[in-house]
């Protein structure tokens, strides 16, 4: 069983970082992906200790990217930005910084562009994230994201901006985005050793939000056994992130929350 | 400016098809493309006489599919359900069957299964629609719809199965499902002359909805000029269908309908 690692968003609404190195240190679980408003609430540094004493391991920092915007002061904005995250993921040792790289620009419906700005904004930053020894963990987000939220729309086109950038770049793959994909096992294989995140969800039928009706794994459609086993045969031997976005669990209490997690990650084995 | 065509559901809560085949006349739209609902309504027959004397082209009759099922009678039903609507295409002189090929059946989270389902049903009533002369239109549907309306996601994985079963096999690109594709414009230049049908709207920010959200085009993201123009440099010649599943565009009134789709159609050129 791979281990398991929080991230912090699946319980957003009720616990800071804090409380969540507290509850994965209480639930016995080994690893913890906060997102940068957490850490920011928190600190970086008192973060990075607390982290350290309690003995996790930081599967990611959620997360850098939103690279296209309207014009070249938003596109350099964005990259200073990203190059803030790169250091508070070197700071709090986290083993990558997942990109989360951008939609369209307000107004724009120039697609090709929009991912032109990508490309250019990752290789902007990628001789601090070289320096800094963190990978950017390119995440291809569902394709009903691209519009607003990420360009970046499967797995095979991540791994060709891979490809072209070059090192100190490797995926990360949430099986909530990728699931669908007729060409997902071809493409984890050719990921290999570029697997720097494996995520978790499930997708609910029906889903009834675009953003924020993400499953617990075990409730949706989604073969999480065999996705988990296709990053194994890949050679992927990291941690597995539970990111849910939803409503319904923000609601519960985050100790059942990471109960249940728990339970689930364990059946799938 | 290729010529434009009505699919029934775009005004479904207000018009049956005489209604459709009537605003077409109207309004000058020379195509329309019915579903199977308001065909059966109206009668086969009447529709095919109604159609023909207002001198409509039909570019697609929706649909055929959902074959995955839970069980081997459940499919063996979907296929005899899919020989009548081949009948009916062939009745009133459609382009093609427009086939949305199900998602995965019940309970079930076996998607390579789901996706031999589909290959195995669409094989099984070839023979005839080959002998029918109706051309089956493979569409791939958004991945968002993978889990309940369609396991067939992207144009390439259409194609795959074009080519594993020749002839009387071709594809319907809608725009709304594919327009995020990173690799379109390359499946649309392989597509070519297997383009039988070419259906638009709008992909809206935000989307609220899964299903009934469509934009109309212009309201939307989508780059639909150079859809179009991707598909005709592929070599397609038909009609451009306007698909709109939408509750806000069905609580107006259809004529209003048609007269915004002809502007907007005409100002993507």
């Amino acid at each position: 069983m791979r281990p398991l690692s929080l991230n912090t968003v699946t319980v957003k609404e009720a616990w800071g970082l804090a409380e969540c190195i507290e509850g994965c240190a209480r639930h016995g679980i080994p690893g913890i992906s906060p997102w940068r408003d957490v850490l920011a609430a928190m600190g970086v540094e008192a973060a990075a200790r607390q982290i350290r004493d309690a003995g996790l391991t930081v599967s990611g920092l959620c997360r850098g990217g939103m690279f296209p915007a309207a014009d070249a002061a938003g596109r350099a904005a964005a990259i200073e930005d990203n190059r803030r995250a790169i250091a508070e993921a070197h700071a709090i040792g986290a083993a990558c910084l997942v990109m989360v790289c951008g939609g369209l620009p307000p107004g724009s419906r120039d697609l090709p562009g929009a991912r032109q700005m990508v490309a250019d904004g990752l290789a902007a930053i990628l001789p601090e994230a070289r320096a800094a020894g963190v990978t950017l963990a390119l995440e291809p987000l569902h394709p009903m994201t691209c519009a607003d939220r990420s360009v970046l729309s499967t797995l095979a086109q991540a791994l060709d901006l891979c490809d072209a950038l070059g090192s100190g770049t490797g995926v990360a793959v949430d099986a909530y985005h990728v699931w669908w994909d007729p060409v997902l096992a071809a493409n984890m294989a050719r990921a290999g050793s570029r697997i720097a995140g494996l995520h978790i969800c499930d997708w609910l039928v029906p889903t009834t939000d675009l953003v924020f009706d993400r499953g617990m794994p075990g409730d949706g459609v989604i073969d999480l056994g065999g996705f988990q086993a296709m990053a194994e045969a890949a050679g992927y031997a990291g941690l597995v992130e539970v990111e849910l976005l939803s409503r319904r669990w923000w609601s519960e209490d985050p100790d059942h929350v990471l109960r249940i997690m728990k339970e689930r990650h364990a059946a799938i084995g």
